[in-house]
């Protein structure tokens, strides 16, 4: 199959295997990949270079970007550019991606001149876009030509991508015309021509678009993959399943760093230093925000001076405030991430979240009432407490459903505006109407 | 195509078209069902009763479980079994779930015998498993076929699925030997056996697994579907990409719902009861959370009383530890649902949160430090506060890192430790360290 080098060391071998092409054939690439990624970095590097580039260029996709650059920098530009001829396009572009721009030049030079120019092509699109995440190959025939044609070219075709998901069909002048299933091809006559058994109504989207709503194009109509074309209609690429699972998880991390406050994802293997990047401009703001939350309890500094044990419910009232909050902005961030819900569902889901909420406040609001009533002996007191945080519960909601959906309205990301921001409105709020009550109530109070 | 009775009334179809049939010819099913789904339930019902079977087996999928149950009380059994024989059998089986026990019993009587007992094997499983998730239909054909016999009878079949993923190769007894991709047996020399050209390294999960994991195999091996086998390693099913993404949306909805304190994944479209039974039990828990944080403050009402100052500090130092904790714990529990973390990987992570956590307290806690210090003058409250949000903020990156670990290895999802527990860790925690400090250094502060 693959020519191995005689010298790597027993160390990149499992113990139940006696030499690393054993391994290798018997293995999934992904599987060899997990294995060597639990060496030690400096025995995987002082080995890898020995791999065949057939080999690296199966395996490499599975590393991460870190281990890429590492291994990118002991191998020669020459068995690079032979590793990166074995790849499919879109894998291909993101290994080019981690090298240096001088570098890349270096190794498109040593490729074949059709190769090199899809590569560099593919290299100008952004990341995240359908085009950053297509690849070129695909199949495609002619509109006039007939079934048994394509059959036959299909046959001959040797680098060829392995599985066949779509056949496109298009112009002579590579305009995207229509679409057929191996399955179609197989049973049709064979005289027929595509033009008369495709299907016309093609699923596609542009090289521009976003790869979130490319996964969601996929994902509604159970598509293998999506043909991507250009603002002169003519076909580009495909982006595959596969591509859609990674974007999907990608997708989802980010959402989730961002609800707990940090500005994008990061590498948590990296450095700690990035960690701290992301996360300190969020933690920064909410500083202000509890300060703003505490100057409101300094508003009414006299009363806590007559009854300190006022502080006491401070905790309680802002955990059960900014966690149902939270329930309620998670609900919103994930319905809106994934269509179930939209804009117009506002004043219904708003509607409906205000009844649940007033339900749940009463439930914990009663119970805390009774709890202080008996703790402190005291109903004025309990009293206080209780109906501050039915009025807290019942504003976080209101404000965990809106401030999403608002901020959506207006086109920023809602997992952005998600948990510090909303938490320190709902401590105010609470706070306020909690001390505003117990000092009205003072003189029962004490 | 299929006959679609007359009387549909205009209601049933958007402006641009003049009948139904049209409608439907033009766009795809997931389409024609997001239109239909935009329309009164009152409008809807009264007309998709007199849609014929072939159009309503293939749009009805996409409607909601409620909305399903609907239409489907409103349709003869006979009818349903119709539009159930129409389609592909693990819809067919999702479909039937929502039916009463009875009614199924009824309509898998109306059905062909060799459908019906898929279809009842199907329902036998739990719908969370590999076996609730497959579809009966897939492509297998003897070890000892030749490549022409297999290639001629797949151009006769009719009732096939409309997208060949992969063709599988079993012994006489059913048992899985091999797969093949279309590609392969199209390159292939016709005389040529199954049995020689076969990949026999075959991926392949057991019928019980969860379908979480089954997710994680198909994504890591970039496969478009995995072949399901039961305990006698006999291919009883297939799982494809497709029913793949709608597993992950489901997974990654229902950790998100648990990790902001709901006991599972809800309606959100439903009545708003579902929600208050889902969420509130986590909230009585924090309830008892927050007062035992504010019961820490009550063993210092003395302190209190005589600086109720103190108290406007108490938001900020709960806040940020929920923060900074909510942040580590979002890191830990999406890495653990990716496999990006692993249990080994458990000390050099937390080392690494720890070393972010310094630096990002020590930033947050020298400016709260200089802050206070201008704010209220008084160099001794600028220290606890200050000392106490370093602490606070470490100890928070601690327990946020460290506890969705622990839960993990003793087999517990780490998405339902999440949030409230932890928050009410760090409130007892730093509300302790604050007001010990203050009380030790009580003299200065007045």
């Amino acid at each position: 199959m693959t020519i191995i080098k005689e010298n790597i060391t027993n160390e990149l071998v499992p113990e139940n295997y006696e030499n690393f092409y054993d391994f290798y054939e018997d293995n999934y690439p992904a599987d060899v990949a997990e294995f060597l990624s639990t060496l030690s970095e400096e025995v995987l590097l002082e080995n890898i270079v020995n791999l065949s580039p057939a080999v690296l260029s199966e395996i490499i996709i599975f590393f991460d970007e870190d281990l890429q650059k590492e291994i990118t920098t002991k191998i020669s530009t020459f068995k690079l550019a032979e590793i990166l001829s074995n790849m499919y396009n879109d894998d291909a572009a993101d290994l080019l991606g981690v090298l240096r721009v001088g570098k890349i030049k270096e190794v498109l030079k040593l490729m074949k001149e059709n190769k090199a120019l899809e590569l560099k092509e593919l290299l100008e699109y952004d990341d995240e876009s359908a085009g950053g995440r297509m690849t070129t190959e695909f199949i495609a025939f002619y509109a006039d030509n007939s079934v048994s044609t394509v059959l036959n070219k299909i046959k001959d075709l040797m680098i060829e991508p392995e599985m066949i998901y779509y056949i496109y069909v298009i112009s002579r002048k590579k305009e995207l015309l229509g679409v057929l299933s191996v399955r179609q091809l197989l049973t049709a006559h064979r005289n027929e021509k595509l033009n008369d058994i495709m299907n016309k109504n093609v699923v596609k989207v542009d090289v521009n678009l976003d790869q979130e709503e490319v996964a969601k194009i996929l994902s509604k109509y159970n598509l293998l993959a999506v043909p991507v074309i250009n603002k002169h209609k003519q076909l580009v690429g495909i982006i595959t399943v596969d591509d859609i699972l990674d974007i999907i998880e990608e997708e989802t991390t980010e959402d989730l760093f961002k609800m707990s406050g940090a500005t994008s994802t990061y590498d948590i293997h990296g450095n700690f230093m990035e960690a701290v990047k992301k996360r300190i401009p969020w933690l920064f703001i909410l500083l202000f925000g509890g300060l703003l939350s505490g100057s409101v309890i300094g508003r009414f500094e006299e009363s806590l001076q007559s009854i300190a044990a006022l502080a006491i419910f401070i905790p309680v009232l802002m955990d059960m405030g900014g966690n149902v909050g939270t329930q309620s902005l998670t609900i919103v961030v994930r319905g809106l991430a994934t269509d179930e819900l939209e804009v117009k569902h506002f004043f219904k889901h708003l509607f409906n979240e205000f009844k649940a909420g007033i339900v749940m406040a009463l439930l914990i609001g009663g119970s805390l009432l009774l709890i202080t009533f008996f703790w402190h002996n005291n109903i004025a007191i309990a009293f206080v407490v209780g109906f501050s945080m039915v009025t807290t519960m019942v504003t976080a909601v209101i404000l965990g459903t809106s401030i999403p959906f608002i901020v959506d309205y207006f086109g920023v990301d809602p997992a952005v505006a998600a948990g510090p921001f909303i938490t320190t409105l709902i401590d105010i709020s609470g706070l306020f109407i909690y001390f505003t009550l117990a000092t009205l109530l003072l003189e029962r109070l004490t």
